[in-house]
């Protein structure tokens, strides 16, 4: 996206900074503690201008959802691709979101704290947001199924169960390394993903 | 508490009347949602008589996280530490979580929600959070650790990763089952707390 955005026209620039400036703001302060005020300063732009790109802060929550959702992808899901489906890939897909819940314990993370903020909260920003995390989980999902498929887990191993320890893990690793402190979390949520798959590995490989 | 609470003075009884409409407007809001107005509104005060028990917003967010403490102890932890010493007294305190998460499915939780509200917000509020959820996680590995000494659980269990883990399905509970809307969540979450324990367990018992 960035070699060519030097083409784009100059609002599309400008749009994409604002979104990426709110992204920034909303993983400190949670999709609902991003205001158009705090933006449009952060920006150096008055709120109308700011406005003007979005027409709401609705549009604007969900653009940072969507960017953020891009970013995952780009960071996670898609390198891991590159691995031989199976149990490389799932590994992978493992490593890379560990990674990003590394650098996440510093900034914060919108999945989950937006979680909180729209679990009652019913509307356009929590569907985009629940459709942004259930593919997530959905590609974590698959990529254990598949695992089954190549033979390299037990064919009793349950994908959603087993996508569901996983998302525990990194929920966990969030909440005692960022807001807990813990120095110790990464390393647990480490050897505690590498024995879950252990577990239900079925031959050695690699 | 409940059955001497007609011997207390007037405004003790008030002050505890405004904690447990304060509590309950928080698990839906969060306690940065907590506003001495709502909770004016909800008590039929004006704002002053609910600042006069209280003096600040900060203290009443804190009182708010006692009693929720009290009552985690007073359902959980308390219940649970009737159950013999080891694994018997670790299983109960995971079936009265377990319980307490399904309940928090319709109402939110003030640890999860705070957890994210609070991770870059330091302060009195924070501390006294942090302070609740340790107490928890403590009495958790504690457990743990009994189970191993009383020979119940492996010597190699690690009492800090495996309450992590079983931290980690409270939460994956707590997110799909509230945030997604995933009727099965609690299903997962029981059995991966059955398997967990079965894993680490040395002799079948009861």
């Amino acid at each position: 996206m960035n070699e060519s955005a030097t083409n784009l026209p100059k609002g599309q620039l400008t749009r994409m900074a604002i979104i990426d400036a709110s992204l920034r703001l909303a993983t400190q302060v949670g999709l609902e503690g991003l205001s158009i005020g705090a933006v449009a300063e952060m920006m150096n732009m008055s709120k109308s201008g700011v406005f003007a790109h979005f027409g709401s802060r609705e549009a604007l929550q969900q653009a940072v959802i969507h960017a953020y959702h891009l970013s995952f992808e780009a960071n996670v899901f898609r390198p891991a691709m590159k691995q031989p489906r199976g149990l490389p890939r799932l590994r992978e897909l493992m490593n890379r979101w560990l990674e990003q819940l590394g650098l996440e314990i510093d900034s914060g993370c919108i999945y989950v704290s937006g979680a909180t903020e729209f679990d009652d909260r019913p509307g356009a920003v929590r569907d985009t947001l629940i459709e942004s995390v259930n593919i997530w989980l959905l590609a974590l999902r698959r990529a254990v199924q598949q695992s089954i498929e190549m033979g390299h887990l037990h064919p009793e191993t349950n994908p959603r169960q087993m996508a569901s320890e996983l998302h525990g893990l990194a929920l966990a690793l969030h909440f005692e390394g960022r807001f807990l402190r813990d120095d110790e979390a990464m390393d647990r949520a480490r050897r505690s993903v590498t024995q879950l798959l252990a577990r239900h590995q079925i031959t050695l490989e690699n």
